[in-house]
């Protein structure tokens, strides 16, 4: 008997059809003799509905009653689904975050989990029953307050459960078939990964691949989670993310795939005086602000001039706010000026194989120069090598990449309705 | 400084303006110089919508999970009203049921208070915050499980933390200005009450007055809480429900008011055999379906057939259910046949001065007699008389008994759109 945790998206559970067709599947887990727990969003765009009425209320809604607020949103999913499964038969029992034994800091907005303890969980398995989760909730023991985990808290919550249960694999339902090799929208012969590490995926992930969530992933990564990423839409296989243990041969292609980015900006803080400690300097000024910095290039200062320029890349949305921060304090870092520039686009080849395998810089500048590509910015990690180019190229730009290593497939992937949550 | 707890039902929690005008009215009081406890019912239509989307899942949704769907609709409304105080610069923290300490048994959907230790509510109050309550919802201990109160449990919420917390008064907002001489959409003229005993609006509420849910009035007679009818969309005084200490003169008229109701229905027992025991036969048979059995009559058998008929009020939604316990039974208990009759009113007239005045009965069905409206069943207790006429006569009935009673005011009162829940 398998112990097998999955999670459903507010995309597969959007209306009263949606959740009995879950439930069956559900269901069919069950009877084919596993024991399972499932770990569920709000039904589709209740959490927006809700955002908007505190919105109405008022735009400075802070995190503690949002938090209430917006788990009421899995309340209803759980609730909901755990009946559709009784009206089918089969015994199930829906669990608040709190219940299922979430413990998260009391950071609301964007708790993390500091213990789990599915103590009730585990009971109600024990009884034959099915177990529903709600996901992206938690509970602060100091404050006795509800909490929520953020963006893609559901994923987080579905391998928090998985860990502390030892599942044997955790699943992500959602529309899409599983991981491509790029985004099918920009990449139409993109293919399905069957099987791709956690290490890569962290780095698909961090690159702009919206199917998973990084803090799932890298949770997975931690505890040894297994992950299936596969559709609720029909029986396909998915994309297994695993975690080959060290020294473990994997049979792996050189390149997993090609993610892009348009969600950042650049900031370039310019005429820097090149003194040791003005970098610390800066980006002690920028973490202060809580901003998610994600590439940094410091090019050289010519001796001519002893100053030098630094870009770093961030979610637009912290644009402003980094900005301010750095603005108020230019005379003590003693900068010249700052840019912004919304108008760029990042992309990542990730691939496990590219340690070992000299050239696969050469290959990706030399193919995007060929398609006249400008690159702007480069970063690289031991199995990821990312470029900032110009927004508007950077479609072609996977495109290229994608080709230039081999990854087109000859079918053209079937793309359902907008990205999982 | 008073301690003051506020009750708002889902009419006057619509919408975000509902909910902002509301929350103004809080800090008033609070600025006052009153430490405010809220409880509050789900928005608007809130329930209904759960109830009905549960419905599309499937129509045999059981206690507990109806439960935890259920109270999403508090914790939506709660956030809310806590969110949109603090937008006006008064500190408020919003709490479940299970968070203010409402401790109840573990019958889902209906579910009875057993212990009530706000702890977290006054230490929010001795921080100078507002609380504010999810009304309708408690926890069990010994399941963990989330449970409702059933229907008016906010009423009864308010009330309890009311007493838990010695309030000085606990308010019940509502869309009516407070309890009236009887349905003002009956009576034109009724005259809204400025004082009542709790005793007397317990027989009110028995008798079908909407506006107060009678758990909630047993809750406060028991506990010495006095109640405020009002408004939330004027600032009039309502009407204030007490409780008069023992032997303290109370100067009151002799009649409080006059209520209906058409939500019931007779069942009348034929040939009951007229032998010791089978008045408690039938009812154990009755009561072991859990019916609420209002008017009991049973006429004397006549000496030549040795048999009864025995007639009683129940709910018509409990109809169908106590005549099929009788029909299985009928062999054991020896009866003829059943008669189901469901085109009955009620009236009751209310009033603890009739106590010592004689000539209340004779008066009210001089008055019924005059309007040419038949009687057919007659039940009393200390302070109230209930009769049982046509339904079609009912609102005829009410309009002759409360001018009869002197009870007619000068003015027409205004209704505004449906009563409170």
């Amino acid at each position: 008997m398998s112990l097998i945790v999955q999670k459903y998206g507010g995309s597969s559970l959007a209306d009263a059809e949606s959740i009995k067709r879950v439930a069956k599947r559900i269901v069919e887990t069950r009877k084919a003799g596993n024991e399972v727990v499932v770990v569920v969003s709000a039904m589709g765009d209740t959490t927006d509905e809700l955002l908007d009425l505190a919105n109405e209320v008022t735009p400075l809604a802070t995190g503690r009653e949002l938090d209430m607020l917006l788990t009421a949103g899995e309340r209803i999913s759980m609730a909901l689904l755990a009946m559709a499964i009784k009206s089918l038969g089969q015994e199930a029992r829906s669990y608040t975050g709190s219940q299922a034994g979430l413990i998260t800091d009391a950071k609301h907005g964007s708790a993390r989990i500091v213990d789990v303890s599915p103590t009730r969980v585990r009971a109600a398995l024990d009884g034959g029953a099915i177990a529903i989760v709600a996901g992206f909730q938690g509970f602060n023991r100091g404050t006795g307050d509800i909490t929520t985990l953020g963006r893609g808290g559901s994923d987080t919550t579905a391998v928090a459960l998985a860990a502390a249960l030892k599942a044997d694999v955790c699943e992500i339902y959602t529309d899409v078939d599983g991981i491509f090799t790029a985004d099918p929208r920009v990449v139409p012969n993109a293919r399905k990964i069957d099987r791709i590490t956690s290490e890569e995926m962290l780095e698909l992930a961090a690159a702009g691949a919206k199917v998973l969530y990084i803090r799932a992933v890298e949770y997975a990564r931690r505890h040894g989670v297994t992950l299936h990423v596969r559709s609720s839409f029909n029986n396909n296989e998915g994309t297994l993310v695993v975690n080959p243990k060290e020294g473990e041969s994997v049979e792996e292609p050189i390149i997993s795939g090609v993610a892009a980015d348009l969600s950042e900006a650049k900031i370039t803080v310019i005429g820097v005086p090149d003194v040791p400690g003005k970098a610390a300097q800066i980006f002690t000024l920028v973490a202060a602000t809580d901003a998610n910095i994600d590439m940094i290039v410091q090019n050289v200062s010519t001796a001519a001039t002893g100053l030098a320029d630094i870009s770093f890349t961030l979610p637009k949305s912290e644009g402003a706010r980094v900005l301010k921060a750095l603005d108020d304090d230019k005379r003590l870092v003693g900068f010249h000026s700052l840019q912004y520039d919304d108008q760029i686009g990042k992309l990542a080849l990730v691939g496990a194989g590219m340690r070992t395998n000299a050239g696969v810089s050469a290959k990706l500048f030399t193919a995007l120069f060929e398609a006249g590509i400008n690159i702007e910015m480069i970063s690289t990690s031991e199995i990821r090598i990312s470029v900032v180019t110009r927004a508007d190229t950077i479609n072609e730009a996977v495109r290229v990449v994608h080709s230039a290593f081999g990854l087109d497939g000859e079918e053209v992937a079937k793309v359902h309705g907008g990205t999982g949550r």
